[in-house]
């Protein structure tokens, strides 16, 4: 048996500690496993008195990342610390410099210097392994790197926030508010006090980012993808969901055409007999179409300290292991630098729900400005009253949701200006992506 | 780059042309992964002159599966051939034996003989790989030996055959019987002539050998593994689990308790609810309770050419990339022979369904029955007739379903007979085993 791999590990939040524990609990598998022992020798982390529920008394403590990540004491960097600069961008180089393999779970970090970090490693000929980055404890960065080597992949999307999945569940199930929700969500801690990272789109796109270049063997490009976050869903759209046969998610997808790489963020309609829309509450899935495959679904937690800690350990094993890759499937000056597809370029059936003025005549004034654009309906619905909690008052404005075939962002959203512009409608036009399997 | 890896196959059936089809569509993206390019040199297979729509004038041709697996012309070598003796089993160890790393997708090889060919494997220190042999094209021995390597394994359960879920899937959404469901079944080629291999449930056990093993760090005992097919389900029970919320499924059980390590193949209700109760059709999908990930779920194809080739190339490429682990994820000697548990002693919730004589105090008899063994019953359901195609003539014995809560196979068992001696029901009981969430 070789000798010990000792890692170093900077940030001792719940992930850390559950790191931890998991290397303890499963010293004598993973040994077995990659023929040698694993053993945390050195961390590093804010506060050093504060109770972790691990004993990390006969580990080395440093009060300095970048020192820790340097240390001729460990053989293998894992980064915890978060954020896409500071500490952690530095301390991450830092153990790639000194020719140290770096496992992290910073999706933030690799959105944006993943290309530069990736070359380091490839120069110092060390491993950066990052499975916990994206849809915490569910191994869809192995599966795409090497579970579905033998396949072109056509699209990837996913549910990559739990956050956002819980409000959107518990809307759904509870017939809560989004406001409602959102409070709950914090209530329980599955959302920050500043909820904007989650609920706006921004962590599921800096996920997107990291699955776009594994799936594609592209160049990470977080500035091409359109970010829409879930503040604008309401019941309304919810309920009309679920009688079109639809569920709602915010997903991230990333799709290749004939032109280039497509890379998106948005609340979606998928058919409720996916099993992306069988996905309720905090947890993740990645759905994978690919030419051998055809679709692989991936389900499971998306966070949690235990849950990441298992992406983080399995990375460390393979480490352990001796297994190096380039860090994205293929060395950096491989990936390719793809043309980004705008959102105006975008092809798809669309949601749109309209509060219509109750005037003859507006609903035909709609469909002939659809249809000047060469949008063609699949389906049209106007109704008085949306039930408990609707929205429309008596003599008010009716809702009204239109179901359109494929067609262009670009069209959807000229018809649209020019509904505006016809006064037809009291309150700007709600636009939902549909996405089929 | 080093130099190419020479892949000899034998076993040229639409997954060992389509292995051929993948290396060559994905070559470069597999040259970027590896370091090396991976080339298909030599082949083998009954017929040479057979079309199979790819081109192999190239390849140099063997008659024989074991002159080839030993051939200095290859570096690894890919066993298609099937069956759990003969020429599969002996080009295996011919391959190993020289020295060779070997990929098969030979369940039936590897749950009879995976710990002595994991031996010489480790003995001559080269690679066995298997992912093709369970649920097809999903990465799921991947992911149990390296993506929840820091994870101890509490349950795995699945749908490991495509043939039985289509057939239960199609009796379910069209009301169709058993018989009729497996002749389409037959028609469409997802059945053999000789259906028993897939729904008496021993292709299923194979896989679930292998699964266990993979999931337990345990040796493979297929000998051990309780098994039932699906050829006594009705619609009668699909509609009574429907009413429920359950849906029934063929699924391959494997779980670790105090005592040992259930396996078990058997049709079982599943919660509606469950992610594993919405894979309708041919998928096959695993579900993995671990003590890190709680509960992570894969769906996916589980046969078909190029689902199976996508799997067989994964393994190709791992080890062009020079991965060799433990084929079971630990050396064969490290494998726990673990206690088995015999089916009687399983403790879970039943449904029963009892073709009941009408007769004053019939339910009573056997309601205490059931008490007398200790079994308290969840539910109870007594009705005259089960509507179209049901099984009720007036007059005639009535169905009474009953639901228990957690008891054990042999306290069923032994109430059933003293119902059955009471002369109380019509025919055998129908005893269908609940696994929850």
């Amino acid at each position: 048996m070789s000798s010990p791999l000792r890692v170093g590990i900077a940030g001792l939040g719940t992930v850390g500690a559950s790191v931890i524990q998991l290397l303890r609990n499963q010293a004598n598998a993973l040994s077995s496993l990659t023929g040698r022992a694993i053993a945390v020798t050195a961390v590093c982390a804010r506060h050093k008195s504060r109770d972790r529920g691990v004993d990390i008394s006969a580990m080395k403590w440093f009060d300095d990342p970048i020192a820790l990540a340097k240390s001729a004491e460990i053989d293998l960097f894992v980064e915890l610390i978060g954020g896409d600069e500071g500490s952690a961008r530095l301390a991450v180089e830092a153990a790639l410099e000194a020719g140290k393999p770096v496992v992290t779970a910073n999706k933030a970090l690799l959105a944006k210097h993943g290309m530069s970090l990736a070359a380091l490693a490839e120069d110092k000929r060390v491993a950066l392994a990052f499975e916990a980055s994206v849809a915490g404890g569910i191994p869809v960065v192995k599966t795409l790197r090497e579970g579905l080597a033998g396949n072109s992949i056509l699209r990837v999307y996913g549910i990559l926030n739990g956050t956002c999945n819980y409000i959107l569940s518990k809307m759904e199930l509870e017939g809560l508010s989004f406001e409602e929700c959102l409070a709950e969500a914090q209530r329980l801690g599955y959302a920050e006090a500043d909820p904007t990272f989650d609920i706006g789109g921004f962590d599921t796109a800096h996920k997107l980012a990291i699955l776009t270049s594994l799936a594609f063997g592209s160049a990470i490009d977080a500035e091409a993808i359109h970010i829409e976050g879930i503040q604008s869903i309401t019941l309304a759209d919810l309920r009309s969901a679920d009688e079109l046969g639809f569920r709602i998610k915010l997903l991230g997808v990333a799709q290749r055409t004939e032109k280039g790489i497509e890379q998106r963020v948005h609340p979606t309609m998928v058919p409720k007999s996916s099993p992306i829309a069988q996905v309720m509450g905090v947890l993740n899935a990645v759905t994978i179409d690919a030419d051998a495959v055809k679709e692989l679904t991936l389900v499971g937690p998306g966070a949690g300290g235990l849950a990441t800690a298992s992406a983080v350990v399995a990375d460390i094993a393979d480490i352990a292991r001796g297994i190096r890759s380039a860090p994205f499937g293929r060395p950096v000056g491989e990936l390719e630098v793809v043309e980004r597809i705008p959102m105006q370029r975008h092809e798809g059936g669309y949601y749109i729900r309209l509060m219509v003025h109750d005037r003859p005549g507006a609903v035909a004034a709609i469909a002939s400005r659809m249809a000047e654009r060469g949008i063609s309906l699949e389906s049209i619905m106007q109704r008085r009253s949306l039930t408990p909690r609707g929205y429309s008052a008596p003599n008010g404005p009716v809702p009204v949701v239109l179901i359109t075939y494929a067609t262009t962002e670009t069209s959807i959203r000229e018809a649209l200006e020019n509904v505006v512009a016809d006064g037809t409608i009291a309150e700007a036009p709600q636009l939902i992506r549909i996405e089929r399997e």
